[in-house]
């Protein structure tokens, strides 16, 4: 599928659906996938902060990245996450990767050891050159802890070390001047297809990263509502900011459900993440909403709020 | 002239021109305002952070503000800044802006001194109640160390102590979320006029703020280009996206000049306001681009830099 | 007193007890310096974060300075805080204390505005040169957000631009490569009297600093306990270090209290500074535990731990 | 050897030599091994940061450990790092570990993924739980950007999940708050054996770490000169704080090889390793001086000061 790169439109993180001992459980996978074809959605993102990627073991990712690749069935590109704190971890995320035919890699920079910025433009060049596929960066500050400026991200992508970027910085100043820097809204429509790819993480604000020439959006909650974030890419990329406003807004809403946890009991990332599996498990995908050691899972009361939220957005008939 | 508040339109944070002594120059300044009418904003913002503020001795605030009040006269809200660091020097502070008729005051959370959100929440209710005018709160976590939350602002919001809000925070999503929360892009443009205004201090999305909802901006850059940033705002909210795109893209690249100054000689901040200082010094506006002690001044190489980016602009004639 | 300079021993930053109007309290300002003198402190430091510095009016700052001035009547040298944001504004508040008699001016980093670390050191030959009295620089990175580096701070002891240190980073790693570039601990105390005094702010490890070759220590907590940072201090800087590490954990006992007020209702630091007020309100000496806007006060359940602390640690008779 | 738990005394973290091409030295491994048994160490710790746990595969890891158990034979305890994201990981890595033949473990909270401190607590719980062998609590912040609270460490103490702690987080004002709260210099040392081991990773404090009563210490730059740093733990624990301080204050000089590398070229983490490596292949401990990708090696220049370092503390003779 790498003929359909540089990628552009919707292209969720796949969420990981686990059973009860903790295991991946691929009949769930493999329906969330189809949800998300269904929802017309441009690619999949395997093995993602929002996949718990942090989470499984290299067996579990293996099974989870296999599992998606072979539900897709080359319908539309995957991208897999090699999410390690440094190159060799990475290179060996790669190699898996490679062998179960990913599309492209998505990386971060280093992570637990501190790195220089030539140490992170190094990293990025060294699995480039060795990986033997495409390479997304991935701009997460808030896992990371550094953010990748905007001369290097120009620079890696100049020389053909970047296929795209996935910017989950929330930082869309940054993002705008590196969208200008690139030729702006229409310097990169206009022209031919851009040999970069920029893909915001911030779901919040798609309309917003489209009108400023953003090329497509890699959103967690694209696993509840895919058809909903694919209106909105559509809308948006058609210069119909009204009506993209407005599905932008519902799903605004819809994303409350993330705070279902309380804070004083779990973390943000628990609660988000458990949300999302809960929703997808009241919405048929999933047979269960558990979440990987050490999270605390969703009470009751919780999973309730999901549900409202749900509702709220028409995505589950009012009984 | 708080018959035009809520505020809607662009608000600059006016720059403060100093002396080679260090003195508030005030026939700069007053040039300055005439500058900013002239390009056709809808407020002035006096004493904010792009005013450094934080440099001037309470004499010269005092100064500054006055100059700015008297050469408005009446034109336009002008709103102040009471910058400090906990309520009861706040107080001081707006004692002083009530006296020079501001129409409004600007206040950040505490900073220096950690306080617990029940204590930011009371630092706004104290000063409201006793300061006399209208409020906004100022997000700006660069400064402050704190980040106003979306349901602490949409309290204050609600229970009349904030007139509205300057969201310096540079976080798109969450001001998409209290944008949301507070009747979102329709529910609060056609409804009757909103009792609290969403200014962004994002100067680089403005037409992402307008699509969301916010009700304008409060640009540094606009001191260099108002007239710009009104073309921008009113694109905008007439729904002209794509012409709104292309003005704001123009402001990026006039924007590059805050990079005049070298990064391992100065700071950020003093690069910045040393590079919309010498910009309104080049176009016939400041007399001097000093900033304040301690910050390092632009050196000539630098300042040929910000020259370039005014011309490149279409601000300064090609020779 | 300057003939006391550079400073040796325990200089307690001074509280500064309110009364229930939230203004200084000047009988019981009087009564806390003779309550510290009376335990033998070496000198003290008025208009520090202990002080309630921020949250101090100019004009209260003035009040407070000048009646622990007078108070003191030269017994012990007096250090005056100069916090403010930057220099103009720190120069303002030192011309306020050289008027009111201080012996010496103790300056943060600039705050609120981001500065460079050459900003940073023109900020205290600015202040040095202008403000006529010995400056000791305030290292405190949890209000100001930057560290003073181990190569700045010798490079301004070593031309004369500080007196001394007062260190309250918590870094005592970088403080021991301070010391021993200095000279260590026995070539700062053998050699002749050492040219800048390294007070260290970490009240609950003073043994080590001492041992470390710190000249004493600015403890928060010593506004309750005066005569045991005395001992402590001594026991340590004879090398009796069994004795001093006894009574340093004695002191950690009694810092306790810090934690009266519960982590979910009020910030730490309100919760401290109101647990030194109320202990000293128990001891006798203030006549109220009063903290300013818009610190929350502590309950009768969290005084009731801060008497608790007072009588284990032997500070109040047991009923 | 767990028969030597708790583990008192120096443990330094097990530097991993590399050859050109990146794969780890054994012959050099098993040198160092000696060169630290040799200096009278009481026990290894391996995979830990500075081994360059985070840049090993899992592969290299485990040749790594395998390694140093074989040359330790025995004759002191290992520990072994479990460095990775999550619970999951970790458990993997601690098989691993077992199967090796480590006395103990040791891990960090997780990382990349944000987690509330209630998830923190079920991370070690689960840990020791499943991997059936003792575990230490890695504090590094620095790294995984959380801190575990004194409240948390004594809870996990005294319910025996947790045999003991290394604290690299700098905080020694905490650090003393813990060791009072298990009892104090005198509680814990007059006592039977403690059930807990609290061990400091700031080399540049031992003598004041120890007079607070922590049980030993985990050295990078033990590596180098392991016998200096038994002499100064030896010292202190007998009291000997006059021989400790000027032990620890020659070894702080010695510590000024980690800035070899030049701030403006390299991170301060490689710069460091790389310092360690260079000075054991100048030791003729190690063959090669490199680090792993993405690090950047040190210059001939730089490799120079690290020899000066060697010779100015009487490790490399003069020639």
């Amino acid at each position: 599928m790498s003929s359909s790169l540089p990628l552009r439109g919707v292209v969720p993180p796949v969420c990981t659906p686990l059973d009860a001992s903790g295991e991946v459980d691929t009949a769930s996978l493999a329906r969330l996938v189809e949800h998300l074809l269904d929802g017309g959605v441009h690619g999949l993102f395997a093995l993602g902060s929002s996949s718990e990627v942090a989470f499984l073991t290299d067996r579990q990712r293996a099974v989870a990245l296999e599992t998606v690749i072979e539900a897709v069935a080359g319908r539309v590109p995957v991208l897999a996450g090699v999410i390690d704190m440094t190159t060799p971890r990475v290179l060996a995320h790669a190699e898996t990767a490679r062998a179960a035919g990913a599309d492209a890699l998505v990386a971060t920079a280093p992570f637990y050891a501190r790195t220089h910025p030539a140490e992170i433009a190094r990293h990025f060049r060294t699995v480039r050159a060795r990986a033997g596929l495409p390479l997304y960066a991935y701009d997460l500050p808030v896992s990371v802890h550094s953010k990748l400026s905007v001369p290097l991200v120009r620079e890696l992508a100049e020389d053909g070390t970047l296929a795209g970027l996935k910017d989950s910085s929330g930082d869309e100043g940054s993002l705008r001047r590196l969208l200008v820097e690139l030729g702006g809204r229409h310097g990169r429509a206009e022209g031919p297809a851009p040999s970069f790819s920029v893909l915001t993480g911030s779901e919040l604000t798609v309309d917003a990263a489209v009108l400023a020439g953003a090329d497509g959006v890699v959103p967690g909650l694209g696993n509840v509502d895919p058809a909903g974030y694919v209106r909105l890419y559509e809308a948006a990329r058609d210069g119909d900011f009204e009506r993209a406003a407005g599905e932008q807004e519902r799903l605004v809403k819809l994303f409350g459900m993330v705070e279902a946890g309380p804070e004083e009991e779990m973390g943000r990332n628990s609660s988000a993440i458990g949300a999302f599996k809960h929703a997808l498990r009241l919405l048929g995908v999933f047979a269960h909403g558990t979440t990987a050691a050490p999270q605390i899972q969703l009470s009751d009361a919780s999973v309730a709020l999901v549900e409202q939220r749900l509702r709220e957005a028409g995505l589950l008939q009012t009984r």
